[in-house]
């Protein structure tokens, strides 16, 4: 990040103080402060905050340890750090002193109740607002240098997945597939191991379970591979569901149901369309089929920063899709007695329709 | 988790809200969320809170796709679902309905801002009661079950760093090195990759820093490797840190001196001592060095289901160590011109003095 672009950056967030009468807004580290700063700060028990205020320099807020860390960045901004031996309490006061403010804009997901109590406590006199949408919005349409982060991170995602499904076989562990899948994602340089969906047979059915180290792979089962990576900050996201050595013809219909979904999805995604009028018409498509009872989600949301951003594929969201959008589109069907099955692309919002950043085949696969 | 250890968990809550004068306490996805339901649930944006009544039945509030793997766990809990189409507002009114409260307790790290509006907008005339500490210490003596996970994660943890230094050489970069940490560690069924810190040369200096793309290795520069994993909800902590070829006369004696404050604290560690103490005596060693002014931080905290959790070691706090506490004992040293040297054990006081459970050596090692 360059001083420069902290400062364009800046300017944007003072866009939004300015609109919801704010004088100041305080970000801790997550995918905005990324987005200000560009640099990834980990937040564990100490508090660290960037306050921005209306007018004047941004003042950051860390724990001792990190200041070295911080001045390298070279960015424009005071620095109050704190010792673990006297703890924080007066750094939150000289940073109230620093930047008076009797409106702060706060991000709901990204400031703990530690956070916001320490700055509440300061500025006993300030109202807070959740900013949280708004801030997001800024980061929503993505440059070409972000987007070339989000396929870098695809490419990665699905040689990984097709190392994976050539490996998987009946008899292997959820765990054993998805360390398969870690292992290959790891011959790349990323910062983390995915938040990872890895799990078979009826477990498919819960959207979000976890890779079991006693559950075997059987002969029929569906099998859900679901992950997220970043590189240099941003996420893929994907999904696929395949099945072992075998596919009834019910289960066959069932993932064609949703693969339509996924297509019509894919077809119709353009600007000017709203969030909600996407995740309604692929709705539709499952509704209309034998399983429409065995719907749990929302068709998608965007993705950059954060895995899971505005714009939410949701019914209801009034939020226009716009050029430079990355969303999910993620139709999903889950029978609880007997499978779920989803399948979840990247759709970039071009200027007059959509493009479909994963290629990963999406026929339905029989491995092992 | 059984029903029967989630019921006692739960009356440990309650003696925390019978001495805090509260009738309700709000647990999120966590640390303490695992302890008390024997289940990982991740928060994106998605809020899920459980709330535990003095009196009367818990009630989990939970997006609706997660309802059968919550059902599944089998607890005695009343369940309030809502969907993405139609929001949470109606849950919380539901949750605040179910459980009246005038006086919660919430944990300051695990909450964050949204669900911590999202009650008080329900709850508008209770007032909320940070008991993050007095929650935590619930977990912190740890049971033969707790400590067998805590050990096998240690084990993982050193045969991955053995590997990891026999590995690394001059020329590799930060990140390829890490990499070989990640591929070793994989080999093990963890649910996620750590928390790591790699880094070498002047980088040693940054407690918290990550490892780099462009910066390879050199002749005399420091390697340090920190990371953190779990098992199975367990943490092991370790930090070694060793020296790429030839390490001068200087950084020798640097070491050293880091390695005399590793050595005492893990030799005067007992229970009835308090954790400022320990802190205190471990930093005396490093004050009186002629590197004292390259102190930037405390001298451990306790792991267990969270990676940093009380006892902090630290001046001033009063805690006294018990058997079963687990804490680090992590002193380090940080110059920002030449290097930063950090030697980090895992150690289990006991009944009469300390078991310190990483064996990882600590005499200073060249590698390459």
């Amino acid at each position: 990040m360059s001083a420069p672009r902290f400062e364009m950056r800046v300017a944007r967030l003072r866009d939004v103080m300015r609109e919801n009468g704010l004088d100041a807004i305080a970000i801790a580290p997550g995918p905005t402060f990324h987005y200000i700063t560009g640099a990834m700060f980990k937040l564990l028990e100490r508090p660290k905050v960037l306050l921005v205020p209306l007018t004047g320099q941004p003042v950051m807020l860390l724990p001792n340890i990190e200041a070295e860390r911080w001045k390298s960045l070279g960015l424009p901004t005071g620095l109050i750090t704190w010792r673990d031996e006297t703890g924080f309490a007066d750094a939150f006061a000289e940073l109230a002193r620093q930047v008076p403010a009797k409106a702060v804009g706060i991000e709901s997901l990204a400031l703990r109740y530690q956070e916001y109590a320490a700055l509440a406590r300061v500025m006993s006199d300030a109202r807070f607002v959740d900013v949280q949408a708004a801030v997001t919005v800024l980061r929503a349409a993505k440059t070409e240098d972000e987007l070339a982060l989000i396929r870098r991170a695809i490419a990665y995602s699905e040689a990984a997945l097709e190392k994976t499904f050539a490996t998987a076989k009946v008899g292997m562990t959820e765990s054993e597939v998805q360390s398969v899948l870690f292992g290959a994602l790891l011959e790349h340089p990323l910062r983390e191991v995915p938040e990872c969906v890895c799990v078979a047979g009826t477990a498919t059915a819960q959207p979000h379970g976890r890779a079991r180290q006693d559950y075997r792979l059987k002969r029929g089962d569906a099998l859900l591979i679901d992950f997220a990576i970043r590189c240099d900050g941003y996420y893929a996201d994907i999904t696929r569901t395949v099945f072992l050595e075998t596919v009834s013809d019910e289960h066959r219909a069932f993932y064609e149901t949703v693969l339509r979904a996924n297509e019509l999805g894919r077809s119709i995604a353009r600007p000017g369309m709203t969030a909600g009028e996407l995740d309604d018409a692929v709705l539709k498509v499952l509704e209309a089929s034998p399983w429409g009872k065995f719907i749990l989600h929302k068709t998608g949301h965007g993705i950059g920063l954060d895995v899971h951003e505005p714009p939410m594929v949701m019914r209801g969201n009034m939020q226009l899709l716009a050029p430079g959008h990355v969303i999910t589109i993620e139709p999903g069907l889950y029978d609880p007695a007997q499978l779920g099955v989803r399948i979840e692309d990247d759709v970039l919002i071009t200027e007059d329709g959509a493009e479909t950043l994963t290629s990963f085949p999406r026929e339905l696969m029989i491995i092992g």
